[in-house]
């Protein structure tokens, strides 16, 4: 009676990833057993700011385990301490610091813990806050796999196995015509699906952006594996990979970069070099947002469920500012601001290149 | 003894399709079950005029129904009667008919009758075999279902089902982040995977090449939804799909038409159109030659299979000149030229567009 | 205004099936835009009798197009002519007539049209309230593809490629272990999703309802694979498929008869035969009711959109006592009683069985 | 010149697994790669003793990334130190020790070093010539992922994803009938294929071989969901679960313990007993070999190629008598025979079973 009810608040961030409702569902039936009530925040940060925001009971977290995207809804650039609000006269936007309204949202709503699901974009939007005294704890996501301080992140294989699912379509495809084929998947800054769905699909060329290729190279493994009788090549090129030196570099993450080689436009500009130079015939797939949607696969719902459930320990333990990671094949916890602007890459020496070598992949290098 | 044993040859041509193996497994096991003997032409007519024919037995067809592609392989573009030879010194292409060739591949390969599975242009090539005399049967291929003469082929509908799961998948991403979403599928001059797969995805908007769309008729709908508290649209667009009127109209099939519609960049365009014109955040995704390759669903097998199946039964029966076909729900055949020069389009009330009318889908007319 | 809004009810009966909610899908939205009221009937004729009955709106229908099962629930026994409603002193089942209770459900909630979603025996349910003069149109459910009158339902083909895939997957174990495996698929009384998924995964024997098999002619052909090197064999079994002749009959549908060949035990039986009589290891596999569930493949979800959109059209056009039909690859329609108490079987000269004895299979016979 | 070429001997032993063909794959590409040549033994230790090997080259492990199953084929019983080889007047087994024939074969094949890639079994077969100065090296193999040392074997997660997958279907079948439904997984002595696909299909009771259950428990699990307003029940089973204590006890792996609980057959006890005592109809619905062949996920393809390049760097590194092995999230590797008679089972303080706890999960106990 004395002992008033705690309220936490559950906001998803960024862009949506397969999981985020086993995260979601996993926090709430928990704390709904530890009589804790749960609040949903609606669109990330945003509902924050504009005091979007409804309870949630079992019957709302009841059959979205096998739903991909976020019940909650998210945003992609609601950052609380600078939202665009408007226009100056010469056409530049305005940015206002809201931090002020979401603390009131906080306060009206008498949320005591923020759990935030999100990547390294939404940990930041986090920090005034957590600087600010509000506890909180986060929950890692992102499909890339790329954030420091987590070997894995729920929704990360499920893109792995779609890319692969595609890889091994067009695999027939490119057997029954003699092509090359070029199929490019997500990955701006980090290799993570490009080298699994590589290796799992048994792609004959990888490309990653943290391994700069030479075109000739890939070219001629093209041109070797016709001589071997083998009339047609597989290469799996991540968004963000790109051709070594010279004026073939571009700047990636530059939409405004010129063509044909800005980001998104790699697997086309390899495709037509391949077709160039070594007269095999080539074509290119995007395969895009089809990766990211979705029911989840057992292993992300599972390793959802983990995240969610640790993230209610960490809240049970009083144990707040901390980010659930997995690392050595076990959840740990991690300084919820350890992986702000740091990004997990893949080393030269992986042991999954090293294997993907061995059975005579090229990384064009 | 007296009798000399048939022999029979089989080629694949045009895009791969999911299906093709099933065909040539039916045939094979047939005719090797009525003591005709099976060669396998490689890639589509270029392995008659190459002479490339190997024997096809009952191992060669093990194991074969569940694989996409054509493991005898298929070219786009040979034609006999047209193959390109080389250049002229102004650079334009030398042209020559080999036709004489072939036939002289099927004297020495001692072939009484030709087996060709292919579309449109597969059976163009063939016609003048047929008009020379030499025996052949066809077997109706084409992803886009838009051959006429057959109101199904194998391959169509595993396209269908692979739209349908990346249209799955697509519309958790936008419900999550409240976006339209605009998917490119295949159809340059049918609609028949965006009607179908449009349908069983339950796209908001289905744009057809059969129907040139307003595309502020789109956007109104688009509109509509939010108003509706809906959130997000999915439109799923033929390849081959176009604006209504004006400047807007493009040669389509051509190549060299301006950006950005030109073929291939329809759903860029529409996709940036709502953007504009609706302040809803906008998306497009082009699903490419993921939905031509890979296992063909359960139903595609069966169909190749009765296909193949058919041919035989044509042969047997010593039916010439015919293409195996399906109408009114049952195999049947048809002319094997019937076909050339004449595809099948959505009619403007196909029961498929009825019905999804009834739904509220939006056509953009 | 002074014309009444007309107003629908809807229910599903007998077993789930992949499909229905599409059919509630397609009858709603096209109702609503019509503008006629839609009523939901939970769990079949059981909430007439109880009258437990919800209206149903757009809202309610979004998002179920992919969802397996009914929203609305089903119930297997509820006739409202026979409801069984307690035992007597002997321990026997007291049934009772509450087809009036239905009446007046219908009468208080102001339905004046049933659509009735169900296969032979909910059809059989609606008859005496269409002989009473309610308007009733019916949509024809059957997984097993067997009600008389159309020659495709919903859900069938979903059934199929379900078996297909689990058929894939056991192929690749008995060719590991040089075995014979038996999979034991639906239908009892029809062999359709036997016929159709023994074809498209290449299984070597097919057993079926229609056809009763001869033990020694299915080891025979397992033995004569052995001498010809293929070391494995798939059995592809309906569970009412049962063997010919002799002391080996049992009562199919009789869950009393004796073991081990009384329903849902042939695949054991057969696999136990094969082991004994001809050395090749065998295992089985009884499917069960992962085959009725879950997300309908595609071209079931068009069906029933397009069987929903049928039924609606009957309402418009006041044609009653009609149940819409699949034939010769039409929608079209067959008086609603027309199926009763008749089934739709595997005819022996069926072209699919034609076609499965031309690539080699075995039906037992 | 001088240096003769090393020479590898590779078999596949126990029950077939997805990423079997992998590991083939990348050790014989690997071996090529480094003039190492490759043979291929034949049904597991049975080639072995019969001398039934074959050259593998990269032809051979083309296209088998992608294949369930093993392309060496596999035999569960051939223990080369105990085969039986008849029968005694009174039929009695006699057993032999072939031993001295396998060290014949190696002898005259020239293999210098055995891969030997099974389960505990597998592994226990491989000690006597371990022990007699050959070389070898293992690799770990288990669909139910209870091998003693590793923490991970490929093959596991496939099963996993077949079992929740099949488990999703059956979720519609029980929500639609207000059914239990009953489905038994893999797992005689270790539960994690249970535990792995209960959690992620969001079983409500999941039942382990490790923790003896009490059915009232289980029953009164259903019941209060049913008060709850939650009409259905999932049960996800292990084949080896059992009840606690009395008369209920059944002997494990004992196929001749008394009906109805023996092994198998518990999935139908315990529906039986739910709907005894519950009154909720129930189900249930054996998954068997289904689960373990087939196609394997992406994560199974990688697991299995990091496998086999792991054996291939022992092999270089000259570290004989070693298992590969997956520890803390890392490749690693153990004495060959530190698995022999010891598994892996499911403690009590799995972290998976505590996040399974949380979100409401039954264990019936």
């Amino acid at each position: 009676m004395d002992k008033p009810t705690r309220r936490i608040g559950v906001l998803t961030g960024g862009g949506d990833c397969p999981g985020l409702n086993a995260v979601i569902r996993a926090v709430t039936k928990d704390a709904i057993h530890h009589g804790i009530e749960v609040l949903g925040i609606e669109d990330g940060f945003l509902g924050l700011i504009e005091d979007r925001i409804r309870p949630l009971d079992e019957r709302d977290v009841s059959n979205i385990l096998t739903i991909g995207g976020t019940i909650l809804g998210s945003s992609n650039k609601a950052n609380p301490a600078k939202m665009p609000v408007g226009k100056d006269k010469s056409g530049k936007i305005i940015y206002k610091d809201l931090t002020e309204a979401c603390l009131i949202t906080l306060e009206s709503q008498g949320i005591d813990t923020l759990v935030v699901v999100g990547g390294d974009g939404t940990m930041s939007c986090a920090a005034p806050f957590v600087e600010r005294g509000i506890r909180a704890v986060g929950v890692p996501k992102t499909i890339d796999n790329d954030l420091w301080g987590t070997e894995l992140t729920f929704g990360h294989l499920t893109a792995v196995e779609i890319a692969t699912e595609a890889l091994d379509r067009i695999h027939t495809t490119a057997a029954s015509h003699h092509r090359a084929m070029v199929v490019e998947v997500m990955g701006r800054n980090a290799g993570w699906i490009a080298l699994a769905s590589g290796v799992a699909s048994g792609s004959d060329v990888i490309l990653l952006p943290e391994m700069p290729f030479d075109i000739d190279v890939v070219n001629e493994h093209v041109a070797m594996r016709s001589t071997k009788g083998k009339r047609f090549t597989i290469v799996c090129c991540a968004e963000g990979a790109y051709p070594r030196g010279g004026a073939q570099v571009v700047e990636r993450n530059d939409p405004m970069s010129p063509d044909p080689i800005r980001l998104g436009g790699i697997a086309k500009w390899v495709s037509s070099q391949i077709e160039e130079k070594t007269s095999v015939e080539s074509r290119h797939v995007v395969l895009g947002h089809v990766q990211r949607g979705g029911t989840p696969y057992a292993f992300d719902r599972i390793l959802a469920t983990l995240f969610g459930d640790a993230a209610m320990d960490l809240i049970l333990n009083q144990r707040y500012s901390r980010l659930v990671a997995w690392q050595n094949g076990r959840i740990t916890d991690v300084p919820l601001l350890e992986s702000a602007n740091r990004q997990r890459l893949v080393p030269a020496d992986d042991p999954l290149v090293a294997a993907a070598k061995s059975v005579s992949t090229c990384f064009g290098i």
